[in-house]
């Protein structure tokens, strides 16, 4: 079983590393981006013959406890089988 | 108009990231999480008024070019409307 857990920065919160981003493509040229944002993703694979249920369970627990800083980010889970 | 690119290592690169991760959950009690995984995503959004084939042009070059090192990393382009 395999889950994506995105997390990026509440959309209230300051992205600096994407107005970097953003910046260094208006200095190339590219005037047209209006913004930029960066978020991250964790792919995750779990053990085969893990239950389904528990499966969900830890994902749904890690995503909120390890993967995202639930003050200044968000997160969601995506089960991809 | 939305774009997000999904930037991750090539699956034959090593994931130092996504192993540290991995080993911390292991730590923590989480065992069976057999493989962690990391990437990251970039929300583009164009200026209004942008031209359909021009912004789709604009962020596969800009994806290829810029946001991605087409050595180590592959990516991926979803266009959100």
């Amino acid at each position: 079983m395999k889950a994506r857990v995105f997390v990026s920065l509440k959309s209230t919160v300051l992205d600096p590393q994407g107005q970097t981003v953003r910046s260094a493509l208006a200095g190339l040229g590219y005037h047209d981006i209006a913004d930029v944002r960066q978020g991250k993703f964790f792919d995750v694979t779990l053990a085969e013959g893990t239950p389904r249920e528990q499966a969900r369970r830890d994902i749904e627990t890690i995503a909120h406890e390890v993967l995202a800083n639930p003050v200044i980010e968000e997160y969601r889970v995506e089960f991809l089988d």
